[in-house]
């Protein structure tokens, strides 16, 4: 860890961002608590996801379980196919991710697109060692490991579960019934933001890296061959793009142009995923997200997960590298596919033709009294094959016979007791597989980019001060109040002012501990937008001193006006500059 | 289940407000989805639920982990004291719990309260029978099982962790580090909204008793010698009482008076219980809650957790049947000092004397030059024997020599070469376990309530009307929006004005299918309490109809005042009556 994640882990432990959980029992890589600062400000943070992605967009949200049954995961290809490469040294029993430990000792990237004979196989030509005890890992299996938390529902082991890897399975399985809920017409988009899982070999770099963390995840259904973004409202959006090509030219060459140049020219190819790169623009710099420090980077094939077809990044310049805070993807009909094809039940839409449309179809109407008598327990299935084959090829029955075979057994039936003819029918419409648009945020991650990108530091009379330049609508408290000192009744009234602020849902905190320069610098680390000061000034005309902390201006303000002007300031209706 | 019950879970099914999880895969006992309508529900309830007992309380919010490691739950008691009686069918192999058994099917109330062996008995007296196979069950062995669900963190199996029971444990292993946080001084309080998981053996009822839930918790730590609640906050507020005398007495004799006599003459014990039934007494309210159909029930004696020393249930009347929605326990130390005992880690509170306090020490200071070689190994030993005995017995270092003993072998040693000596220590304060009050909340079971106490039925121009009286505040929509018809531009001016209101943080649906009159019965059956109608006259003069859910009466207002009006009504600012 360098510099600024170092700083950053600091404060954020000291001041009760997030800090490694259970540390009394000496700690369990890849599980964070959100201290409360943490927590506010990732409520605050999905709050503005759930205003920009849910709300504002006219979606659903919904909140599933995140223990699901085996079979669940058997369709979303997750039980075969969510393995990670791990590599267990000989010599100390510690267990490594293998791809890892290539990328982290030599300069292959992606080391995760090879196999895992071809990582065994790079382990032993760079002669790496295992990370704990140094030992020489060359001819040690590299094996798959899977990525999900195993456990078992109700008594016994007859019922396996499993916790979810993405949020997004929760969805896809309800798709019946969500269907009903948006009375059967695309598109419509269902969100949801809940915890997901999985079982990291080595998790690290703090919230990068984790085993349980929050999804913020859009599924988006739509009809490929008829619905349309509403892309007029992001056509002007400008945004960083690293397309795959500019990646294998191996060059940093980045193309800033607008989503809507981008998706004419083909630069970015799903007009959809284009439309939610330009939402998603618009709420990066509206929650304090640098965009000098961010970039869409599309996935190499190579790169992207079994169920998507293209796949965008949104990725953060966080100490140096860049890190996925957001996967865009293009999942086709993968999902709902599957789990119809696995369950049985209809993961379709109803898709009703402009017209009704007229069609041919061939059918038979075999005569059982013949049919019967004549062929024994055979008859029944004699008459499926009859029914598949005029189907399938109507010219079968221009003769006088037609022959089926059953259990390879030949049998000879005159057309005339099939019943056969072709018949005019009219559909008034067919049932169609959506396809899923998501965009899919990583939280934790957004919570660490915020925060990474708000450390600021500057000069304040003389003394270097660290400060959290964090967005109002994100900061964990949006007030502090002091009082000069706890005495004479200023305690009090500051006390008085707190408890009303809190009555306006303004979040407050008292504080009358040190000198103010020191409280000042205390709710500066954790990115507290305003701090208010009652002194003795304040006992006789009920004014107080409000202060500002990125300019830290002060302005004198009626305690009287404090909640609304507060609670303006907040929503961006008012600004400091003003008062 | 009878009628109120099936109506509230067809009504929630096809609205979209819960219904059982992976349907598609045949289901899974014990897992719910919140649809669209009961997501929104369920957080506009948790916001409530911050508001009053986080933000108003002054107290603090965390977010822990779910999946936490076994030494965690060896201290808290779980792994040993939290499990269920089951039985096994000997004839289909299906699992019961035992306890619920002889509930079901004798007078037998509580028998959570036996031992397995009683119920065993109970089972065989009562010659109850397999619910599933009609089996008889007498002789079949009753065992305890345990409810957490295992897994594994990491590759193997030697780091087994557990999703844990209750939030309460997150916050409980964190105190070392969320008392920094509180500045080391008491009392302060730190809530937690969360998932948490009970592998029941016979989930049923609907949310009312699931494998995995919502829960809102409050662990307010404070010194049982010095800390008093505020009480005279709700002193004056009256609520229903269940004390364990009355129900002793086995009649249903309720003590209905104020919190702040309840206190007084000691029907709750705990000032502290006390004041959180007042608050939350609030609270129920607010949400819509019948208060008609609500007690505070005092656990008896054999009823309580392992970890509570008194503790009150709020109970609702959910068809017919009294069910736990909130527990009030007063915990003591009980978790803090296991987790301090287990992990050695300090989950203590330095207590500052008002005045330094002045004690008398015997302390050694041995002459190692002089015990170094005439003891050679057991020297170590015997300094901390004599340190040990010093502090036990001063007197015995009265005569010239003293003795002690190391792994059974007496060592007598000159008084003079052991340094002895009675020292005068100042000491500033002491260490203490803090004590906890937590109010407890099952969120899924609130939802429940909240749900099944909106239900109402009326009649509007003659026809039957079944709607939810759920409170602005709580309800999923804010407000739908109808044009007459889609055409003439009607639906494009709905659609304009839905926007707006999204715009504006408001919940607005868009209908425009089927009758109006259908379009409000809709609205009515999800409990949105106001509709908004575009018609003729809202092209010429900018003008729609607002139509209020319970009274079905209309007012005319003017699009453009319709975001203030709307956000008004939600927050009680405005009555629709004053239009």
């Amino acid at each position: 860890m360098s510099s600024d994640a170092e700083r950053l882990s600091e404060l954020a432990k000291r001041r009760g961002f997030y800090f490694p959980a259970s540390g009394a029992y000496g700690g369990v890589a890849g599980f964070y608590v959100y201290g409360p600062q943490g927590a506010a400000l990732k409520r605050n943070l999905e709050d503005t996801w759930r205003d920009q992605f849910v709300v504002k967009e006219g979606h659903e949200e919904i909140d599933a379980p995140t223990i699901m049954p085996e079979p669940v995961f058997e369709a979303s290809g997750h039980l075969d196919g969510f393995d990670d490469m791990i590599v267990e040294c000989p010599e100390c029993g510690e267990s490594h991710r293998a791809d890892h430990l290539v990328e982290d000792n030599t300069d292959i990237e992606e080391a995760e697109s090879y196999s895992p004979e071809e990582v065994a196989e790079l382990i032993a030509e760079y002669d790496l060692e295992c990370p704990s005890c140094h030992a020489k890992l060359a001819g040690t299996e590299v094996s798959e490991f899977n990525l999900m938390f195993g456990t078992n529902i109700g008594p016994g082991s007859s019922s396996p579960g499993y916790l979810r890897p993405e949020t997004a399975q929760g969805i896809f399985v309800e798709f019946p019934r969500l269907k009903e809920y948006a009375r059967n017409t695309l598109p419509f988009g269902v969100a949801q933001i809940g915890t997901a899982y999985r079982n990291e070999i080595s998790p690290r770099r703090g919230l990068i890296r984790v085993r349980e963390f929050t999804q913020a995840e859009l599924e988006h259904f739509i009809d490929p061959e008829a619905d349309e973004p509403p892309l007029h409202r992001v056509a002007d959006v400008e945004v960083t793009l690293y397309p795959a090509a500019q990646q294998q030219a191996d060059g940093q060459e980045y193309v800033t142009m607008t989503v809507g140049d981008a998706v004419e020219q083909g630069v970015i190819e799903s007009a959809w995923v284009g439309y939610y790169l330009g939402v998603a623009a618009g709420w990066y710099e509206r929650i304090g997200v640098d965009m000098d420090r961010f970039r869409y980077r599309q996935h190499l094939a190579g790169e992207r997960a079994h169920y998507a077809s293209d796949c965008w990044d949104a990725e953060a310049e966080l100490d140096g590298n860049w890190v996925e805070i957001t996967g865009f993807a293009y999942r086709g009909d993968y999902d709902l596919s599957h789990h119809g094809a696995h369950s049985g039940e209809e993961f379709t839409i109803f898709k009703q033709y402009d017209e009704p449309k007229t069609v041919e179809r061939a059918v038979v109407d075999p005569d059982m009294a013949y049919l019967g008598p004549e062929y024994g327990s055979a008859a029944g299935q004699i008459v499926e094959e009859l029914e598949a084959l005029a189907a399938r090829d109507r010219s079968a029955f221009d003769g006088d016979d037609v022959t089926v075979e059953v259990d390879g057994e030949a049998y000879t039936i005159p057309v005339e007791k099939t019943g056969f003819a072709v018949e005019e029918q009219t559909e008034s419409g067919e049932h169609i597989t959506p396809h899923v648009v998501e965009p899919s945020f990583g939280v934790g991650r957004i919570v660490h980019t915020v925060l990474e990108h708000a450390m600021t530091e500057d000069e304040v009379d003389g003394e270097e001060r660290t400060f959290l330049k964090l967005v109002p609508e994100l900061a964990p408290t949006n007030v502090a109040v002091f009082p000069l000192m706890d005495r004479d009744g200023m305690g009090e009234q500051a006390h008085e002012i707190a408890d009303t602020l809190r009555q306006y849902g303004l979040s407050a905190a008292y504080d009358d501990s040190g000198n103010i320069g020191r409280r000042y610098r205390r709710q500066d680390e954790i990115g507290t937008p305003f701090c208010v000061t009652v002194d003795y000034e304040s006992l006789e005309d009920g004014t107080v001193t409000v202060r500002e902390r990125d300019t830290t201006a002060q302005a004198r303000v009626a305690i009287a006006d404090l909640p609304e002007l507060l609670l303006a300031l907040r929503a961006g209706d008012r600004s400091f500059d003003d008062l």
